[in-house]
């Protein structure tokens, strides 16, 4: 038998899949969901990013983003332009509709941390905030040398 | 000018997206990604589940569900049985090779916290645990009163 022990995968998991819940719902007044506010908030970042840029950064196969680039597109939030060597391939810009959105979807990301630490002192927070950070900058450390720094705990049968 | 915070979304998104790349890096090897080890955990928990009790558990729609099941019968880690009122509906049961993989995939959990915690003392890892499951339960909370008691921080324009 082994020693049982928290699992922080589990309370990941249920702070990014109530997270996703939470962004469609606050995002729907505007005809978006989620997966729109963050292609945006790359948008947000750098004005006039390729299609191919988002994708990556937003870890999305490039059909996915093609069609949430073109929903935004038809909403009025962004306008794209056809790459003159690569047909297949486009650059997006902000419209001064979609520039305005920004301070809203600030507040929904703001509105969500608010959530998710309701009750915490403010020092519980900032510890929250920084142990979060940590972690996320030992897993992408992990990932990028393709987990070959990883002891294993246990061996294997 | 609104002021900066650090958003606690973005981290999580990281961990949990990373977390995903994890699992099916160390669940490969047994034939299965990340989907059928969250899909075998629910079964650890409870054997002999609805398809659709694990839909609901992992928040995925039926189709996928049913595809990840018949995965997990073809390679012998769950048999299924049909439903005598509903065809559609199949409950499943782990078989003796199933069964057998729960140390392995414990194992590949608890590596995973211990990756995106290294370096913590072991206060820190406890109070990063106590956190993360506190804001769980805040979320979760939230979610089930339908957002409505969210003190909205900021008027929208």
């Amino acid at each position: 038998m082994m020693k049982r022990q928290p699992y922080i995968g589990k309370w990941i998991t249920v702070l990014y899949r109530t997270g996703r819940s939470y962004f469609d719902y606050r995002t729907e007044k505007y005809g978006i969901s989620s997966s729109h506010m963050f292609f945006l908030l790359c948008l947000y970042r750098k004005q006039g990013l390729s299609q191919n840029a988002i994708s990556k950064e937003l870890n999305l196969d490039k059909g996915t983003t093609a069609r949430i680039s073109a929903t935004l597109e038809i909403l009025g939030y962004v306008t794209r332009q056809q790459d003159v060597k690569d047909k297949r391939a486009y650059e997006v810009f902000l419209t001064e509709k979609g520039k305005k959105l920004e301070p809203q979807i600030r507040v929904i990301l703001k509105e969500w941390a608010h959530i998710a630490t309701k009750g915490f002192t403010a020092e519980e927070e900032k510890v929250a905030y920084q142990l979060l950070k940590r972690m996320a900058g030992k897993v992408i450390a992990a990932k990028e040398g393709n987990w070959g720094t990883v002891d294993k705990l246990y061996q294997e049968g």
